[in-house]
């Protein structure tokens, strides 16, 4: 069925929207008393966090735009050291979308959210003239479970862990857009296990940040400037699968520069930096995981580059490939 | 300048973005951390929800897109009884929309938090195709202060109060729309300080919401449903003031299924509703509040009209005027 612009006027089709599709999916006993707003215990401080997800296409190989919409969300709390507990969902649909591919993407949404432990409690839906596109807000509250994880708490001497292999969303949603025949799936995943796992571990966390639009090398550039440090990475450490390789070969790509959505780079002390390395290699989020570099005195992101040259790496400029994630 | 794609790469175009417009207006100690999550103390039970505007035109008389993005997330956290404290902003820009426009929107936004008593402490820029129009998503928390308010909460002999006059909103955005003259304003609102006044005066509240898209009729057929009782209202007792029903009577329109963005309903029991509509006019956004009918046993939602027939009221069927919220 093609939704269109009566779904928004707040009457009788968009209840029957509401309740034949995010309700029957995300079915929780918060969501189902439909209050003005949701109510709920939290234990300690909280963190809180928002993202939109435009990607087009909505579905591609490892996933869809409701598999970003919960992962994203769940990953920035994650990555303050939080234990995420709750979300909500805000869909602005665009006239001549399908109810059924809604439906798929509320169901995906549902799957993912239990896989991070997550309830979607409030949600709000509005309709939009347009080309059939949808687009979602999420917004996510966590449980501090481990305060002082911080971007501006890098120190020299600490080390620089990524997850596991770049560049793999961008090439999945590039490859479907050009309609390239290929393997790579999206590494799109919730990140939350990873970071119970270090914590569990006792690994002291200096900052975690997942590695989304604009890629490693713009991360790294925050981490450098919050933390009025110097960031240096070694080439010849960044994991990039065969396949990726291939792929940013035939079309001029710099994997520093591509979308990942379930990937995150720790800085940890450097003492501990093995350990956390083992810690995450035993995640199966993490099972690539690596040292790629270090945190020095100075400024800016230096890579040695596989030829032994060193290379400043600015963030991206200019369009890069919008509506990735 | 205008916006184009570039500003969603995630590089330096979006940092601008950030950095020029949301950052300056929005300026708070925890956002300007740009961490990937908000870490905030929060007493009590909290309460979590979230909305998303995409109203059009983006600015009318009374507000613009972005009075409404604070208020309605604002309101509904008020409505459950709940101090409004932090909120979360998700911008999704056409290309094509100006930045000074948006420098606007913040302004407006920041200006209109800061009545609220909210601060803006997460949140995120997407950039998609298209004509220049502005969509956003807020998510809030606010602290429980009082238990218990719910729209299923209602018993019979409970009255129904009404912060104000019917339908503004809805008839400022036709006018701007159909390029209609007059004087009608958008009546957008925070009305968390009525809530506050209500609870500082012992007033004991059954059930609060405020009446936005779907209308009043469509409020009280919830009130109807979640609490298993009947709906009785009065058609003279209804607020409209005179240039809106002359808008209405030209236009053909019912002021019942008319969005508002600053108005409530209050179900209070009965003994007390007197002294809550006395509460209630003394604050400015509840000047004109009135009883408008009660809670009885039974279902559905029956107004006693002028002429002192009888009139069961539906929630809305159809189009209404999507957009206008």
């Amino acid at each position: 069925m093609k939704i269109d612009i009566s779904y928004g006027s707040g009457g009788k089709q968009t209840s029957s929207l509401i309740n034949d599709i995010f309700l029957k999916n995300f079915d929780n006993e918060v969501l189902n008393k439909l209050e003005d707003a949701a109510v709920l215990d939290v234990k300690n401080r909280i963190a809180y966090t928002t993202d939109s997800f435009v990607v087009t296409p909505m579905f591609f190989k490892g996933g869809n735009i409701g598999k970003l919409a919960i992962c994203g969300t769940v990953n920035d709390l994650s990555m303050m050291g939080a234990r995420p507990r709750y979300l909500t969902a805000g869909f602005i649909i665009e006239a001549g979308a399908d109810s059924e591919m809604i439906d798929q993407i509320a169901h995906t949404m549902r799957v993912t959210a239990e896989e991070a432990g997550v309830k979607i409690v409030a949600g709000d839906t509005k309709v939009i003239e347009g080309n059939g596109n949808v687009y979602i807000n999420t917004s996510g509250v966590g449980e501090i479970l481990k305060e002082g994880i911080s971007i501006q708490n890098c120190h020299p001497g600490d080390m620089i862990l990524l997850s596991g292999n770049l560049g793999e969303h961008h090439a999945a949603i590039m490859s479907e857009r050009m309609g390239i025949e290929n393997n790579i799936a999206s590494d799109c995943a919730p990140l939350f296990s990873i970071v119970s796992d270090l914590l569990e571990n006792d690994i002291e966390i200096r900052c975690m940040r997942d590695v989304t639009r604009g890629g490693l090398a713009t991360v790294l550039n925050e981490v450098s400037e919050s933390s009025k440090c110097r960031v240096e990475i070694e080439e010849e450490a960044l994991p990039v699968s065969d396949e990726v390789k291939g792929f940013c070969n035939i079309l001029g790509l710099d994997p520093l520069y591509m979308a990942n959505e379930g990937k995150m780079i720790a800085v940890i002390p450097g003492e501990q930096s093995q350990k956390a390395v083992e810690v995450m290699r035993k995640n199966k989020y993490g099972s690539h995981a690596t040292i790629i570099g270090k945190i020095t005195e100075g400024n800016g992101v230096n890579m040695t580059t596989a030829l032994g040259g060193n290379r400043m790496i600015d963030i991206l400029y200019g369009e890069g490939l919008p509506r990735i994630c």
